[in-house]
């Protein structure tokens, strides 16, 4: 299954970090769009497309997963969605896992087609095709359960994953997470919920297939959420650009870093060391730096 | 802006529906089939345009609006997506506005994508793009307030509108919504800040830009949360197949049927009166007779 996978890799490769792969323009350098005939929308995605390829042959072999954000290419429209697309069957081919990072919830027959797009297949006229076929894809739990189960079950029926937000990293996470419930907040009711939906379903490393997303930005809260939800393995946004460290984290992540990585040519140590056109390399660096700054983290 | 004017097709066609436009291909008919000469996820999404565009032309001039659910146009990948748009296209080439029910819930630079996407333009080398263009977009508010904050910029540049989720209409809604704090369910703390992030921007018949979901299946929530909310406009889903009736409507809302209108051909009483081929008929008299049910319904 895709975590047993995660972990495997992560301990091959010691590197507990994820790319993410959320290529605003700005990122993308002049000599990618030198390359580019299309206008508008298309060239967008054009740029996108060659800028991610370029990324992963860069970062392949260094990182064992990249997350793409649907929205940097839904942006686009159709065009940017083929992208998207490619930028996961691309990342395959280099032997990267995918975690679609697209927060979907909503409910029965909605939930069955966004899980048969993103991690299952489609069925058109009794003929079954895999879409977007993404090893993990991240889940908004607000509708309660009926917006998980159709994506637990594609888990187990293709040996996928999930990642549901419980804290997330943004600085109004609390406004709704932090609502006490009970005498404790909502995000450990949220978490205790996760955890059980993943029970019965442990890989073997300890964890289930049924992950949660627990910002890096509260640390506090990332211990507390790893005592009640041991066997949960976490996605931790908020490394680097969103000011999380290293020490931060808690056994049992997968640390996200995006712009960090992927435009580190644009900022200091690399901007120094490589020239736009060494986008690519400047990423490797980075990925490589990170991996050094985590290896103290344990699985 | 798009509350205003949605309240006004309401009032003018005395009509406060709006279609879900989430073609499972299980609905469309035969004759739909026929037409279709491309292959997998390609000819489904041919499939879906046909029939979409046939259910328009039937419910133009009878209901106010349609919600196309992109979950359904995901599902078939890229080709899926230009469907959806060319869905919303030709929607409201036919005067009607258009909810894009996609439910998204991200935080800054993805709200803005998604926002961009969906309700403004797409920046590409210093022009600007409409993408989607929809007239309002359905919103998750789990992550809080930096998850709303795009789009409702969106909404006040470009006269758009939202609805965030606020009482779900699945049967397992309460797991989080219903949840005790402070003494009332989070379901009211929501739709105090749903209607706090609309204060300031209240329209022409007295409801902001910034509406909310309210599950028809719940109808004393939903009487509460209009006590609560009451510059609020509700969107609520579950009427029809869901087991909804007309009399548990509170005022202020607009109704949703999806499969009970564009697969009324495939059920009573009209399965009895209309062939396969007549889809569209079928959907053109059953949104009429929703419309006759919904009669009593305030605005």
């Amino acid at each position: 299954m895709s975590m047993d996978e995660l972990i495997y890799r992560i301990k091959y490769l010691n590197n507990p970090s994820v790319i993410g792969l959320d290529p605003q323009l700005e990122f993308i350098p002049p000599c990618v769009w030198d390359n580019i005939n299309d206008n508008g929308l298309k060239a967008a995605a054009s740029a996108v497309r060659l800028f991610n390829f370029a990324i992963i042959d860069g970062i392949a072999g260094i990182v064992p997963a990249v997350k793409p954000q649907i929205a940097m290419y839904e942006r686009f429209g159709a065009d940017g969605i083929a992208a998207f697309s490619d930028t996961i069957s691309y990342a395959k081919s280099k032997g990267l896992l995918v975690i679609a990072d697209i927060k979907r919830g909503d409910i029965s027959s909605t939930a069955e087609a966004y899980a048969d797009a993103h991690l299952g297949r489609a069925k058109v006229l009794d003929r079954e095709y895999p879409v977007f076929d993404a090893d993990f894809v991240t889940l908004n739990p607000y509708m309660g359960e009926d917006a998980v189960m159709p994506f637990l079950e594609a888990c187990r029926t293709y040996g996928k994953g999930v990642f549901i937000l419980v804290k997330t990293s943004n600085p109004m996470s609390g406004q709704i997470q932090d609502l006490p419930v009970n005498g404790a907040p909502l995000y450990e009711y949220v978490g205790r919920l996760v955890s059980e939906w993943g029970r019965g379903h442990i890989g073997a490393y300890g964890y289930s297939d049924t992950g949660a997303v627990v910002g890096a930005t509260h640390p506090a809260t990332a211990v507390r959420l790893r005592e009640i939800m041991p066997h949960t393995f976490f996605l931790a946004p908020g490394y680097g650009a969103q000011g999380a460290k290293a020490a931060d984290m808690v056994a049992g992540s997968v640390v996200n870093s995006s712009r960090g990585i992927i435009a580190a040519y644009q900022r200091e140590p690399y901007k120094s060391r490589f020239t736009p056109d060494q986008f690519a390399q400047a990423a490797a660096a980075a990925a490589m730096d990170m991996r050094k700054d985590l290896s103290c983290l344990r699985i």
